[in-house]
């Protein structure tokens, strides 16, 4: 590949760390005052990316090294990879016409105030007009991108390229009617909230101590990265030497601190496990967010959420809370932990319940996009699938309808990639257990490092080598699919609360 | 003026930002492993930055803006002198080859390696060959920048805009033949160290409290910046609204922590007083180093190190230290804090012998610019000139002419920026004084606001709409003299060591 190619990918890459250092730092360590000069910063330095991005002679760069050919000489498989990676961000960066981007820009910034507005006042219409206001942008924006009569597909493309809305709604449709049912059966159990973890205070000092622990427990590389803290928990990665977690402390839910730092640490070892040959390069990067979700919720929910990690980590959770948990023993912890209750708020649900709050947002935004659904009934139609997706009933919009701040930005397309997350956990961790016929006892002796290794090897160090289902393909088998995840809910669960799903 | 210059001002006072905002973050926050990405993204950063300084359209923007002179009313007189000042940075930036550039780049990596090695070795003939190359590069950057037949003026430029050797140095010749009698009679009194100051441990978290404490004190705002600790302290800009300082805590040193602590201070309290509608251009911004350190001396010594300040805080700073402190009384603390004695090293010098250390340094990048002093005899011509201003030799050159870091990266016409900043922070103050005749009254009560609103209003605010020397004359009648300075000392040390100096 030729220098000035090079040195434009390692540019595009820099200012990419650099725009996440930006925006970890906004974060967890930025003066109240300086709010308004950070975001002008960031704007400058997405102008400047944008700019580079679309430069005409990087067009034509591009074309050249790709009109060699994919069995030409010239270029190893990884450059025609990363050319083919990068010829794609930038087409659908030149497509989006810049007065489109600043009109969504403006409306964005309205439709978070009005957001914001309607949560306090608890009303749904007062988002109304902001919303129709940026789903005509964003339906603007698919056409601008293009797509094959599924608008959907062009918004998806951003988040999950490859993807399409023809694949993905016949498996998120039988998804959730698995779940319905399996919901209802363990709903009938009517098993009431753990005592550990109804009310009692655990110092934030010692959650901050422990999740240091899990970190060191799982792999996380501290001189390669680090952990601080925020209000909602975030990975940025500034490159894959330095990637920042953050966690969040609250005394009386310690769950959201341990399990928390486990999900970002799971995003923190993909971005840390690029081939040293990818760095700088636009193969330094996850193929798709739902992969990336893939090993948050491997770590947080198949490993984190099991009894094998905690037979070793629970008699140390014990000294660290003697008071807190004395009462409660490896078991009862595990049933805790993975305690199912269908509830009204996405980012508090269980591992069973999770799904069927992303299929009601996938089929709302598609119903949207499509015109099938007008904006002003959007709430109706929230309530009405919740009631009947999960049994509950939002008592207002802002605890329905509401709750998500995706939407305030109009950003359609991004809920199906959490789904998209769990099930290729799944997959990749029933994968993985056949790899490793020893895994659970690994766990449970404390050593991560036979998994952490094999999803190494298996998916983090191929960086964007390929699409994320043909990653999931090359490793496991076979591409996107319900089976795996329901497999191991119905055996999980099942023995849990002791009903057959 | 016309809005694409005004947007790209905005652009490279941005970039500025973030550039100052990556390399704080390196000193505070980096992982271990991430220094060589770090490197690149600044690398990359700074080239940008550069690429955007020399775009020709930008030198034509100037130019028409300029070109309407200085009496047109097409541009207000703030806008005339950002004009000025961006075009001054302009020029000096294009008159650098880029091959100069990357041979500086290349010379300094050498640099720091070759010195580090001669720390090391303690000899500095390990580190003369990469002194002499980068002395070589340094002669022609100025060649490059131009200049009056005096190298040394092109190099200070960049740090002192406006200054020339010419106009220096008959002040610092001035200055050092006042300073050395004056030493030799505090050093006859033979006063030994305070033994609050002699080995005594000072817990680390309560120098960081009290730290917060003066930061408070002398009214730096915390909502518009933000102190974290470094091995080296400094500060670090952002932009106006986040000033980010560190501070050293060491527990046998803690006085470098307190005073290191209001040393950064005075730098940030100039950062954040910058007017409003100064922000985002290049008025945003401190004239000269020399100027920038007149603020921090100003606190530091001129404040910090007098007897009023601490008539308010020393009860405080007992209070946190009861055992070291138990044993020393107001006027004991104010003496030892001004404790004098001629040392070896520049950094841990006291308020009379550091001049001296700046004109040894001065004197020798002159000779060595104008090729009157060989590299090979700069040990001995750095020891000779000890011996005659302070009345010390050191045992080794890493204590000598190896000991700052400045050399390593041939980085000449830097260090008189240290004795200006002493000179005119005495000036300023004896015209606060005279402004605010019952100042010392206020800081006996912990009242700093009076000296924080007139710097604000004097200095501060204005930015760079002055070159450093004018600005000070408009404040205080005069402009550059050692007269405040060696009044100030003999009236404050006259009366700590019972001499007449």
């Amino acid at each position: 590949m030729d220098t000035w190619l090079r040195t434009r990918m390692h540019e595009l890459c820099d200012l990419h760390g650099v725009i996440n250092l930006a925006s970890w730092d906004r974060e967890v360590y930025l003066p109240a005052k300086a709010a308004p000069a950070r975001a002008q910063q960031l704007s400058t330095l997405q102008a400047l990316q944008h700019e580079r991005l679309v430069d005409p002679r990087l067009g034509e760069a591009l074309a050249r090294a790709s009109e060699a050919g994919p069995s030409s000489q010239a270029l190893t498989p990884d450059e025609r990879a990363m050319v083919r990676v990068l010829t794609h961000d930038r087409e659908r960066a030149v497509r989006l016409p810049a007065r489109l981007v600043t009109a969504l820009a403006e409306a964005q910034g309205a439709g978070i105030q009005a957001w914001r507005e309607a949560r306090e006042a608890k009303r749904f219409a007062h988002f109304q007009p902001a919303l129709e206001a940026l789903l005509a942008l964003r339906r603007e924006q698919a056409d601008a991108q293009g797509h094959d009569g599924e608008r959907y597909n062009a918004l998806l493309e951003g988040f999950e390229p490859g993807m399409r809305v023809q694949r993905l709604t016949p498996v998120l449709t039988a998804l959730r009617d698995a779940l319905i049912p399996m919901v209802a059966a363990i709903a009938e159990v009517r098993r009431p909230t753990p005592a550990f973890l109804d009310g009692r205070a655990y110092d934030t000092a010692q959650q901050w101590r422990f999740t240091m622990r899990l970190l060191e427990a799982v792999g996380f590389d501290l001189e390669a990265g680090r952990q601080d803290v925020s209000i909602h928990p975030f990975t940025n990665s500034v490159n894959a030497h330095d990637v920042r977690l953050t966690t969040r402390l609250d005394a009386v839910h310690p769950m959201s601190a341990l399990f928390g730092t486990l999900h970002e640490a799971g995003h923190g070892l993909y971005e840390q496990g690029f081939a040293p040959e990818l760095l700088r390069t636009p193969l330094a990067s996850v193929p798709s967010m739902g992969l990336h979700e893939s090993q948050s919720r491997l770590w947080e929910n198949l490993v984190g959420r099991g009894r094998a990690f905690w037979v070793h980590h629970f008699p140390a959770l014990k000294e660290a809370f003697p008071r807190e948990l004395g009462d409660v023993d490896l078991d009862g912890f595990h049933a805790g932990i993975n305690h199912v209750a269908p509830s009204l708020i996405r980012v508090e649900a269980d591992e069973v319940t999770y799904n069927l709050h992303i299929a009601l947002r996938y089929e709302l935004e598609l119903a949207l996009l499509r015109d099938e659904l007008p904006v002003s009934e959007l709430p109706s139609a929230w309530n009405e699938r919740m009631r009947r997706y999960l049994g509950v009933t939002p008592p207002d919009d802002t605890q329905g309808v509401l709750q998500d701040i995706h939407w305030a930005w109009g950003e359609l397309g991004y809920f199906p990639t959490y789904a998209l997350g769990n099930l290729y956990a799944a997959s990749l961790h029933a994968a993985a257990s056949r790899a490793l016929p020893e895994l659970d006892a690994h766990l449970a002796r404390g050593d991560t490092s036979s998994l952490r290794g094999w999803l190494r090897a298996q998916v983090h160090s191929h960086g964007f080598r390929l699409p994320a289902e043909e990653r999931v393909q090359a490793v496991t088998g076979a591409g996107l699919t319900d089976r795996d995840f329901l497999v191991y809910l119905r055996a999980k669960y099942g023995a849990l609360y002791g009903v057959t799903l």
